[in-house]
């Protein structure tokens, strides 16, 4: 999909700009004729023009506009905080304690908070979360993740050389991407990602210039992944592109879904089989709600499948952005080796290091994470408490959101077994797809402005996620908590019942 | 310079890898002959082969190893806190208030600390800064930073749309270069950069694909910025470049030169004259040292210098990780654009929203030095004594630092004008070149690594950075504080009079 003229002009058009003529633009130096054309390519949805649109809303009402609602609400983006969820104590505590030290004397913290807190800037130079730490991240935290792994993947081993700690997942995924790239290569390079998918991968594939192959998960079997499509969508890329990574989210975003053990076997069984560099993504791995749904992580069950299945090269991210503290803005994530060429992890780390290093309190806060309280030591039943609490009541939601939503006539709705997120399919009526095609839209981005202009709401098209076509869908999350969720609801249901009654 | 196997191998060598086979490393998925040829081509001196070497020799001396000294003292980073410089109270006071606000209800916090925090929250989704924040920052510490930028200016305009907060100008600075990047360009794209250089800069071309184009500072005039080398270097590029961008580091890194106000507008006409794309590095703005000398903005003089200069297409960058802070752990820095194309922002800022958003607390730290305690507030005192305190002792060392490397046989050293580096040149005796020449080394890398080897003493040799074929220099921070620095010198001294006898 190009970002076209129209869609730049538009998008000018949201954000107030008045320029349009051509003549004045081509005047610049570095104008849209001439700029990095995979710029103009790259797309990300989750902050796309219907979440700008909404940002000017919340301005518009802020200076006294009058519109049909009092408040917009965010169900675009994964950002917890935002919607109201309260930072987990604990990781707070220790942020605190990293930052002024001198606080710590004073004996107003737990004293587990303080012995976290001085591991971390025993780690740091001079002691201070102000120095550059090595640009894989303070060492110590970097143990603290392998422990973690360690004991998450029950005892399967885990170097804490092979960890670099990043400024969210985002980061690594970017950084292991880049390695790809190859424009002097004589078939481009492919990378095979799930449809619908996060928008981060269809992003950075275009910015880097590298092949988006599209593999369809199954909406009718609640989003599962499967072998024949797996192969039907490699080999018709190998027409194109020379198709070298596969890149898995699980449990899924934006479909919620938790894959199955004997699903990640055979995914990595493909993977093997034909050669495929694997990325897991596996942001919510803490964010699992259904009922005999578990996360399995792909390294553990590469590790168990043996020979020759261990020798598979995986990288897999983490981060402190989702699970039960969702600390988005705190910046911390993390990708971890497995079985990369030492060669090319020594380009790795180089090539990193030219970015200086990670935010060194988005570091702390992994440790944070990863090293929370133990039984005994004094923060652990607050933090416990904190975390049972967000967790339970994400699973509430999860299962909340799928029946509202499932309940409206004329959408359908897949369990939440995981993540953050819902992805109904809306069946549109014929005559609202041409009317959205008319305006040169696609018919769910159509739907989700309308829905935000009537109601507030602000919800993702599943345009800009990749479905099959002739579908339409919408990503919302699951974050509002229960108050909003219902005004939320209210508002979305009278909204659609009116535009499917306009469009019937 | 290609990174070439022996490099490679000399690194792996140094991370301690014992996997030298071809064959086992081309067994992988991804190896070192299909990996992205540019991240093989790319250097960045700051961290390269010799600090890795040093980190080394610390865990070896951690570790009990016997070497010919007791410490490592590393001069090859700008890392204020690593060597030593406390932390600015006022900045940990805003950070840890904003972190866990309930500590604001104390009342422990002078109040002008509980204001700045509690405007920080008030622009923070859900009022915390574990939440995103929009892709360009808080609105309202961009509208800070657009205060700070009038005040410094002398009240020149900034508007705040026009600011965008990252993770440190690095990264502001790397995405302003991807707007570049045009690998269907019948030429080449250039970049002019200054000569020596921050590697940031050829590292970061490097990894774009983008041209590098150097034009030398005159090191006999305190490398001074001079038009005729302008236009050499200019013209010399078009037969094979297109040539768009001008790049300019003031106050200089790793030269320590300021540049004169008559300087300034030389520059700025030289780039109006031939439709370049300015970036104005100015990270080292409050790091001005010598009687005289004085910071002068780009964006001040463009304007100053009026019609047809006022409409040159400019980016400055600045950093919380210099100046009187020195907070590079944390990660804040931001971009001011002048006269960009409007078209051309709405992609930029639509390029930086797939990497979601900087570290919201490194936001915060902008916030605190963009917008102090002001005469009259009860931090003011404490913080202008901490503040003076930090650029009077930097102002010393960077005296010290010239006076103590020029006084040395064989070296000879430029004024440290501003910034936080001398750039001393050592006139190394043919016998140690053709030394360095018989282990493939350059001279000036053979020449810090036996430093280093022999002293534990960590410096960046000049290669890193560029310098005039058949001089040699090497790049020392002024940050170790005196008894280090002296400490430093003397083992810096004695190895530079055995080494010059050995090779005389």
């Amino acid at each position: 999909m190009r970002f076209t003229r129209g869609a730049i002009n538009s998008t000018k058009k949201l954000l107030g700009f008045t320029t349009t003529s051509r003549n004045m633009a081509s005047n610049k130096i570095l104008n849209v004729e001439n700029i990095n054309p995979n710029v103009i390519t790259m797309q990300y949805a989750v902050r796309g023009p219907i979440v700008i649109r909404a940002v000017q809303l919340e301005h518009e009402l802020a200076e006294g506009a009058k519109k049909p609602f009092k408040s917009v609400i965010k169900a675009n983006i994964g950002d917890a905080h935002a919607m109201g969820q309260k930072p987990i104590t604990f990781i707070r505590q220790v942020l605190t304690c990293v930052t002024d030290p001198s606080l710590m004397e004073k004996g107003d913290f737990p004293s587990d908070v303080v012995e976290r807190a001085k591991t971390i800037l025993g780690g740091c130079g001079g002691q201070s979360v102000g120095a550059y730490s090595q640009s894989t991240g303070v060492d110590v935290i970097r143990q603290h993740v392998a422990d973690y792994i360690e004991k998450r993947d029950g005892g399967v081993k885990s170097n804490f050389d092979n960890i670099c700690l990043s400024g969210g997942a985002s980061e690594s995924i970017r950084n292991v991407l880049k390695l790809f790239i190859n424009h002097s290569s004589p078939k481009p390079i492919g990378v095979m990602i799930p449809i619908p998918q996060y928008p981060l991968y269809s992003a950075t594939l275009a910015e880097y210039g590298l092949g988006q192959i599209g593999y369809f998960l199954n909406e009718e079997s609640n989003w599962s992944l499967d072998e024949k499509e797996l192969e039907r969508s490699l080999s018709e890329s190998l027409k194109t592109y020379d198709t070298r990574v596969l890149c898995v989210i699980n449990p899924g975003n934006p479909t919620g879904q938790v894959l199955s053990r004997k699903n990640i076997e055979t995914i990595i069984k493909f993977a093997h089989k034909h050669k495929l560099f694997l990325l897991a993504d596996e942001v919510y791995q803490d964010n699992v709600y259904a009922q005999g749904s578990e996360f399995h992580s792909f390294k553990k069950v590469v590790s168990e499948l043996g020979d020759p299945y261990n020798k598979l090269e995986l990288a897999s991210f983490h981060s402190v952005s989702k699970g039960y503290m969702g600390e988005c803005g705190l910046r911390g994530g993390y990708v971890e080796f497995l079985n990369l060429d030492p060669e090319v992890y020594v380009l790795y780390k180089k090539m990193c290091s030219a970015k200086l290093c990670s935010t060194v309190l988005g570091q702390a806060v992994i440790d944070a994470v990863v090293n929370p309280p133990k039984p005994g030591e004094p923060s652990y039943e607050q933090w416990k408490k904190e975390r049972d609490s967000v967790l339970a009541s994400l699973k509430e939601r999860a299962t909340l959101v799928e029946k509202a939503y499932g309940s409206i006539e004329g959408i359908s709705c897949n369990p939440v077994q995981g993540a953050m997120y819902a992805f109904p399919q809306i069946h549109l009526p014929a005559r609202a797809v041409e009317k959205a095609r008319s305006l040169n839209q696609e018919p769910d981005f159509f739907y989700a402005m309308q829905l935000l202009e009537a109601t507030g709401v602000c919800i993702v098209p599943g345009s800009g996620f990749g479905q099959k076509d002739g579908t339409y869908h919408f990503r919302t999350t699951i974050l509002p908590q229960s108050d909003l969720f219902k005004d939320m609801l209210d508002r979305f249901r009278s909204f659609h019942t009116k535009f499917m009654e306009e469009y019937k």
